[in-house]
């Protein structure tokens, strides 16, 4: 049986860039598809920010029609004008996938780093380097997008575990997504 | 010349729940047409949470067409979890107004207590009675629905004055809106 081709889209939600990647799943190989940032203006109105964000995102998911997305656990910041600026963009990334109807799941920072490098004390840099390496980039992606590589890889890894379970319990899978 | 109705709703919104209140300004007049809570589901995930919020307001917006809205300023707590949660809120209130292309203004609690009251340090209660007497209310509303009311009769105060200036300048006026 051949395995089902997933798409996952990762997202890495920020109040001034938002980055976003796109990998397949089939069986055991990730494939790199696009990745990039959203780039909110600086000093404009929360409400314009907030339409850069969700129009912004509203274009990825229709040219690269994602199965699934997986969004980065915004860690609490010790500032709390910026935990809030930072809630709002999640907020308003969340608000643009549930609007496409998609799947979210949640993904904490270590837990991203526990799945892509292997513990959660890894360095930036060491995911971004992991993760051209999984993919087998020819360059490294700006961090924010490597970031939201690095949350589709951990959707990929743990969803994969998770169908894989809910295979061998026999319960339906329709169209690669748990039903 | 006949004052245009313009039709603002407010909102206060929360993580746990969300108020709106829907008032037509006609010249002085302010008209109460309604209001309400949109509450989230306890204990479920964020996209859960954000999509009762956005679907909820859709309806709102669907039901009662306001030409504008106004959102309260949120403000910002000590716990960052809490004003994490707050923020996610708010970002998936300003995408759902983003999304039905409505202008969306913003006010701090302080800019609504002047606006309602007179002044800054008015406790939650004399905003509420405020409300009452201001829409002639048969009946005190919910807490969160009262602030949602209070936060779009700001908006009443600010934009008429905004509409006031603009007019005396002699820039022209749109459908009730600054042109």
């Amino acid at each position: 049986m051949n395995a089902p081709k997933r798409r996952i889209l990762g997202i890495d939600p920020g109040s001034r860039m938002t980055g976003f990647g796109v990998v397949d799943v089939v069986g055991q190989q990730r494939l790199y598809v696009a990745s990039g940032c959203i780039r909110t203006p600086d000093g404009a109105a929360l409400a314009e920010r907030i339409r850069v964000i969700v129009t912004g995102l509203f274009e990825v998911v229709d040219t690269y029609r994602p199965d699934e997305t997986a969004v980065e656990q915004v860690f609490v910041n010790v500032n709390p004008a910026a935990t809030l600026m930072l809630g709002q963009a999640r907020g308003a990334v969340v608000s643009a996938l549930v609007m496409k109807d998609l799947p979210v799941a949640e993904y904490t920072a270590l837990q991203v780093k526990q799945s892509v490098v292997g513990h959660g004390k890894a360095p930036k840099e060491q995911v971004q380097a992991m993760i051209v390496r999984l993919l087998s980039l020819s360059g490294t992606p700006q961090a924010d997008a490597a970031d939201a590589l690095a949350v589709a890889l951990t959707h990929a890894n743990h969803s994969h575990a998770a169908l894989a379970a809910f295979t061998r319990q026999g319960l339906r899978i329709k169209g690669g997504r748990l039903a």
